[in-house]
């Protein structure tokens, strides 16, 4: 039964996309430099990406008081409602400190202070409740499946976004929420893992059983692949003259993935194509400079050259 | 100054496509099985593939008196010239031995035995030395080079493959052969290591300053890219549902490449990316099974279903 606020709240401030994430500091090195405690986090790049899509988005995130408050509102200054975001007195952020090796493919984990994020309690306000779409950032399987309990009713697009930790450590609790959700992007190696199948296809098969109906596997600079029952489509990475940083990218790829879904609300298998490219394009904006550098200043012109490039990139005219 | 004969050869036998490589015995562990002194070797992989496009193609290798002469029957009724390949009495095949890790995309060698490989000299038959396409598969830069410096006239492409191990080396051989060729095939690492860039991007500018107009850029699993000045295409890998054994798809990649254009004797741009789609296609054929197995027994249709599928693969329609 809902209140007469919840049904204001409906129409008035329905909330199209919802993310849940870490909001975080970063220590990255890579070959090509060194950044110290800048702003990093799932969430972040997620709703930054989104934002260049849809107006209407929520963010679910716990920092401490040691969040530069001008982050805070650079986000509410692109349409992200940080309502959800808990900021904790006397408590410090989470900080990651990672560095890349040579090849940029894996990189070593340096030092992880989970501080606030050790007992997160995600908590959405009334006006994220009504959410459309939600987008489950990587984190313990058991705050994305609060998030999704949280919810009034069922989203019309759930997507969870989730790493080998997890499947190393609470594979049950993980497969839990797994059953809950429609698209589950993970990596290649982590579809493997999850799936005890060497073939993406035949891991695909085994992870539709499992419950989301679309799977997106990244593959990083190798691109992505979308499955969904037997149709697969495939969006190369943009082989780019400068890549500085993959730190957020797959969460970048994310972000504008639902970004665009929330944007043009098509489920269809060809608009979820479109989806992931426009997430891809995203993705390489982001790994063009260090943190959300990159993602800061884009104009909708940048992202459609981007996109156009794609195009270019995989055309061609096979004279069957 | 030509001579009579040669002036006859070139009109009534005139080659299109010369391939000089190994063929040899190899000895493969995947996760998925184990085969034992099986057929092999790049020369054997690349005139395989290429005979499905074209008829006039010559091939340039060594086996000792152990190879069975039943393949060798095999070769010569898929249309494939071998009056180039020495048969050294008394003496063995080169043999090699690997094993794949889980992932399959690393392997370890286990036994390299060069055997008859040891001291190699290409003798092309005059027949061939009027070839218009020359397929340089993996080998010392020397033999690759011994082979140009054979031919009547300057081919009109010649494409060659290398590895990691020839860069450790024999650079500076390695860089005197490249100087002379037009296509270079390489895997994305290689092209890093030959460059000293890690993006691609700018390896491929670096390479093409080298000597070749045109860059393949192979990726196994994660398709391939070609590189032509500053236009780019990338074609991705077909994902299966059957990997079996990922030994040769990239010496059969780079016959379809060469054979497809041996066929059209087209140059364009937009003619190679159909080859590289093709040569993807031929490669896609060969993980299926062990060794030369699934290449053996290709019907067109297949081929050109396989070509579908790339396009289903990538095709979207961006709606801009």
């Amino acid at each position: 039964m809902q209140s007469l606020s919840d049904f204001f709240n409906q129409i008035f401030s329905c909330m199209s996309l919802v993310t849940v994430g870490t909001v975080a500091f970063d220590s990255i090195e890579t070959p090509f430099g060194k950044a110290d405690r800048v702003v990093g986090g799932a969430a972040t790049y997620i709703s930054l990406a989104a934002s260049y899509f849809t107006e209407d988005l929520g963010l679910v995130s716990v920092v401490g008081d040691d969040f530069p408050n001008e982050e805070l509102e650079y986000l509410k200054s692109r349409d992200i409602n940080i309502e959800g975001l808990q900021i904790k007195e006397g408590q410090k952020s989470f900080f990651w400190a990672g560095r890349y090796h040579d090849n940029m493919n894996s990189r070593d984990t340096l030092v992880t202070e989970l501080n606030v994020l050790a007992d997160f309690d995600p908590v959405l306000p009334e006006s994220y409740k009504d959410g459309d779409y939600v987008m489950l950032g990587n984190l313990t399987p058991e705050i994305q499946m609060k998030v999704i309990q949280q919810m009034n009713n069922r989203p019309k697009l759930i997507v969870l976004d989730t790493m080998n930790f997890w499947m190393d450590v609470a594979m049950d609790s993980l497969k839990d929420v797994i059953q809950e959700i429609d698209v589950l992007t993970i990596n290649d190696e982590e579809a493997r893992q999850l799936s005890g199948e060497y073939s993406l296809v035949k891991a695909a098969q085994i992870i539709h059983d499992m419950g989301p109906r679309f799977l997106v596997i990244k593959k990083g600079e190798h691109g992505a692949l979308l499955f969904e029952g037997n149709k697969i489509f495939f969006a190369p990475a943009l082989p780019l003259a400068q890549v500085f940083d993959p730190t957020g990218a797959g969460d970048t790829f994310a972000g504008g993935f639902i970004g665009y879904l929330a944007n043009t609300d098509d489920l269809s298998f060809e608009n979820m194509k479109r989806a992931v490219i426009y997430g891809s394009a995203m993705a390489s904006f982001c790994v063009e400079e260090f943190s959300i550098s990159r993602l800061k200043n884009l104009q909708g012109d940048e992202i459609k050259d981007r996109v156009r490039r794609f195009i270019e990139l995989v055309n061609f005219d096979a004279k069957l």
